[in-house]
């Protein structure tokens, strides 16, 4: 079964949308934030502390799983589902944003990416027909073609001919999958350059995937050159198929995409920022590493019901983190999840009601503060 | 409210029994397993999470709480219960242990221990007065006099001076205690020597402690010493208090230690080897890191009930630990320590149906698998 986006609410004074995702592994409803689970793991938390978090989808790297454990051994296993005890759906990106940021050095062809592998050096190769094979190993419920995502910022001359080779790596991706329960997005990409999303946009859709992905965003760019990424691409995407912005997970992001029109987000953010002590706020982000918490016995957020809030104060969690008890990672991981989420809630509520445009507004306003 | 140690079966054949001990955070039957949170935590676990393994009562450690986040703060947060949202018995040790091991250089005088911040290097100084202070403030439900632990081997000269400084350090700690709500135990000393064991165990018990602990085992003696070190105290420890062998956490010991009438034990063995990959089976202990796990989708032990049997397979678990993910000692940690608490529990049956020793015959046989 592919996956269907059934659209509910769709906002009338923006390009904000609800809807139901529904996947072989259950339906969720968007906009939704997806915790990363890289190596097969949301880092520290368990599937049941995700499913109280509200999570509904977490998303997984190819690359990684593909080097270790290897993604014959996790088909083995049963599939992801089966290997991580996660039993909704999974989303897993195609391994090229990974190339491109942690292989070094590369050598980009036609016929794929030769590069040497961050744990060992070893020599490897990746193409759109292996990136989707290891895909179809892998078994999750959504999966990417293998793109280019070149640095910010690039020449239009090198982004034009990046994005020429990504449609034809899209194709080939398109052409090798062969797993029909496995839904397959195609990615658009042009950077910051308006005629190139467009054209990226319109050749990527041509192709008839299940869903489109904006990539190359959250790159080193400023975020009103995000946010036009955004806008360049959006305008030529179909309304039926969901949109998918990749590695956006800052609050404010969220809600500016959302108010564009995305449906889907993903990032570490809110698992690798708690591992430093970090924590979302509708004040801001705030550092519980900062002295002044030391006697602090008030949950993060009051009136937050996750399970970090409910149970313990910041200066316990203070002490987890400058005494480098994991625990601490942990408490506000499962904090920082639960807020992304619920802001998903949140601005679904607000897209119901007609009311994201002023939401926005306040939610900005509020989150000036912080300390971090 | 004291600590009460209610008697309930004895074994015929040796000198192990069962009891309740009754504290001011709830009862619990002996022989236990306490779990280490030397931090205020046990490592990357929740208390709901010790629950569900059968935990009943946690050690916390004075030494590390006072250098960090420090006593007052503590308290301040309404005491190590409400700190770390743990709302069963919790014990402290005295930090002599960790005086003893972890701060080097120290000058051993007749007030106390002068030494070195393991942290910052800062200049410290402990007494048994301050141990009890710290402890006061701390909140605990048992608390332990100050003690000297000297290392294995010690000469015989040097533990006849460092037994009677520490039976004078009990007497000042004992009169130094003025929390009425918090139970004190003393702690016999003298290595592997039999006079002085029994000299330590008698004058310290002239003292009337609420309970009594075997201290300086588990410090680098061969098997058959530890368990003579606890033969020549055992026998002069009045029976209606508790005895708490500290340091101990090895199937294996614990069985002995039941056995010689020990009705206590604690130990960061579970949950240290834990993050290293090592896992307790009924045959031995197994290291997950082997290769040979790679595709094992069983779980750690087939008819363990801890959520981690129930929920993930060796092969998943050895991926976590090779690829640096933290859930993975977590998983295994849950299953450690329900091992060795499900293992007091089945100690307590064999005593009432006075199979005890057949049981220890069994379990030792079986336990000599392994590959860790």
């Amino acid at each position: 079964m592919k996956i269907k986006h059934e659209l509910k609410y769709k906002d009338i004074n923006c390009q904000a949308r609800t809807g139901i995702l529904h996947t072989p592994k259950g339906s969720f409803e968007t906009p939704m934030f997806m915790p990363v689970g890289t190596q097969a793991t949301v880092k520290m938390l368990t599937p049941e502390e995700l499913n109280k978090c509200g999570s509904a989808i977490v998303l997984s790297n190819t690359y990684h799983l593909w080097l270790r454990p290897g993604e014959d051994i996790v088909k083995e296993a049963g599939g992801l589902h089966k290997f991580m005890n996660y039993n909704g759906p999974i989303l897993t990106d195609s391994g090229g944003f990974q190339v491109f940021s942690l292989a070094q050095p590369k050598d980009i062809k036609e016929d794929g990416v030769y590069f040497k592998s961050h744990i060992d050096g070893s020599s490897l190769f990746l193409s759109p027909e292996k990136a989707i094979e290891i895909q179809n190993k892998l078994g999750a419920d959504i999966i990417m073609s293998f793109d280019e995502c070149p640095p910010f910022p690039s020449t239009y001359e090198y982004m034009k001919e990046s994005i020429e080779r990504t449609i034809r790596w899209a194709i080939r991706g398109k052409k090798a999958h062969n797993n029909i329960k496995q839904s397959l997005f195609g990615i658009v990409q042009g950077g910051a350059f308006e005629d190139l999303r467009k054209h990226s946009a319109l050749e990527t859709v041509k192709l008839d995937f299940d869903g489109y992905s904006i990539g190359g965003v959250s790159v080193g760019e400023d975020k009103d050159t995000m946010y036009k990424m955004i806008d360049y691409a959006i305008p030529y995407l179909p309304e039926d198929k969901p949109r998918y912005l990749m590695g956006v997970g800052d609050p404010i992001d969220i809600i500016e995409g959302v108010i564009r029109g995305v449906d889907m987000f993903d990032c570490v953010l809110p698992t690798r920022i708690a591992r430093h002590g970090s924590a979302f706020t509708k004040k801001g982000r705030i550092n519980l590493k900062n002295s002044q918490y030391k006697t602090n016995w008030t949950p993060i957020e009051e009136n937050c019901e996750c399970y970090t809030c409910q149970n313990y104060t910041k200066g316990y969690i203070r002490h987890l983190i400058t005494a480098g008890e994991t625990l601490g990672g942990r408490l506000i991981s499962i904090h920082n999840i639960r807020f992304l989420i619920k802001l998903t809630e949140e601005l679904r509520q607000k897209i119901k009601e007609g009311q994201l445009l002023e939401f926005k507004k306040e939610f900005k306003k509020e989150y000036m503060g912080g300390d971090d």
